[in-house]
């Protein structure tokens, strides 16, 4: 591997900037950035250039943001004002060895790398990507719990919603601090892991005869689980926070409707932990480049 | 105890509507409030006074802030803008039986009560109170760390300094959510304990020479324990929180000058977790009435 490779970053949060430290030190690699001409520090040696003049026949690698880009190929970026949007045609031009990393994607990202054949890598897919994110995710979610509370952490009850990586990593948090922590799942294998936690297991279809007593409810699974008649259930000063991807699991309007706070939260480990999450993203990118 | 007995509440912050709605529930009991008179949520049924319209001679129960009063007899008040001063003379007026509960005590307050001849408690000197009140302290403690840090608290390096009521909370309370923590300590039992919980123990007088991978460094001890010595070894990248009463246990001098962030927190179960801490003194205090 002594051909120089070219990366492009196109967008992203402060994350980002962690990841763009780490990729500096890998030697042979030629980077620059788009969409990032309002961020404070500068990167020396790095060349700042506008999508236009990406020459995309010379990329080798483009990294995208974690949140990916939405149905209209818009990218999302925090460090610019400028508009940036991948149309089909611009990426009709790539190389088709050209490997495209992104956190998530979406029918729209698919289809113009399929239909480029380029090599398209949805990090968050990858369950050691996820499982590590879900540490700085279950951090910020501690963080919100308690700025949204006027009680502790300690003694409350929280029911979590779904035991996949993010839902296994909240619960054990939680309990860690001393709440009691219920856990809802489907599966008779993640129960039965959910009881041996010490933790209390409620299988999925008895979640609102579960929720009467719930200070706060953590949803991690994206679809609609929490309904009306779950939320019916809520005592009137619990907490709803859903870390599903959006437009989340929760019946907001009804939430509203009741008086339950509600909280859609995203991105969490760009917030609580950009340095971390940078890192977890940076160490993964550098093992596949 | 059938005779009603007379509350006054002089002062307080967040906590002290938990504590007051917990002391409405006492039967025999006639509550008014000095310094409340900005609250949003009215009490009915209390009686809003100034401290001139209090009659000292039928004064059962004093309530004090937790910070209790300054060296000038001033009462820190949160929901009022009344400037209240408790003078030695208004203190002589109350009956000798009259049990004057406050979170801390000085010179001043101690002097003025011994004068008069009046029962003062200082409820953060008993480990029950402040044992259970270390756990609000503790998860505030968590929120300032992750919001003045980049990383996660998870695999992060925290030295908690002193091993009394906080510092044992404290130091839990990070190593459950997976950081490495040290904790230094003087006495050969509390080193012994602290190996026991599976952390790294430090015999105080080497605190500096186990420091400089540390990133979060957490005092608990209010003498001044991080000198210069210590805050030398710090990497630049490190978060000083000091939980001592003022004016802390840190040469903030000396941490400003290296540029190291370095913060004197205060009251943290009064932003944190108000009802909760509420609670636990209403507890003790109904249990001595």
């Amino acid at each position: 591997m002594n051909e120089e490779k070219n990366i492009v970053v196109i967008g992203g949060d402060a994350r980002y900037i962690e990841l763009i430290r780490q990729l500096q030190r890998l030697k042979n690699v030629n980077i620059s950035l788009v969409g990032f001409d309002q961020l404070e520090q500068s990167f020396t040696s790095l060349k700042q250039i506008d999508l236009e003049d990406v020459d995309q026949k010379n990329v080798d690698i483009i990294i995208l943001p974690i949140t990916g880009i939405n149905e209209e190929g818009k990218v999302e970026v925090v460090f610019s004002d400028a508009n940036i949007i991948l149309q089909p045609s611009w990426f009709e031009e790539l190389k088709t060895e050209t490997k495209v990393f992104t956190g998530i994607t979406n029918s729209y990202l698919t289809k113009i790398a399929k239909d480029a054949q380029v090599n398209l890598i949805p990090l968050l897919n990858r369950d050691d990507i996820a499982i590590l994110n879900s540490i700085p995710t279950a951090e910020g979610t501690l963080m919100m719990a308690m700025e949204y509370t006027d009680y502790t952490i300690h003694s409350s009850e929280v029911v979590v919603v779904g035991f996949g990586r993010v839902g296994h990593t909240v619960a054990r948090t939680f309990s860690a601090l001393g709440a009691k922590v219920s856990v809802g799942a489907r599966s008779k294998k993640d129960l039965a892991r959910i009881k041996e936690m010490g933790l209390h297991p409620i299988p999925l279809e008895k979640l609102s005869a579960n929720v009467n007593t719930c200070d706060i409810l953590i949803n991690t699974i994206p679809a609609l689980v929490i309904t009306k008649e779950e939320i019916k259930q809520l005592p009137s000063h619990s907490l709803i926070i859903d870390l599903a991807s959006t437009p989340g699991g929760t019946d907001f309007d009804y939430a509203n409707k009741r008086g339950i706070q509600a909280i859609l939260s995203k991105s969490l480990p760009g917030i609580v932990a950009p340095k971390t999450a940078g890192k977890i993203l940076a160490d993964v990118i550098v093992q596949m480049i």
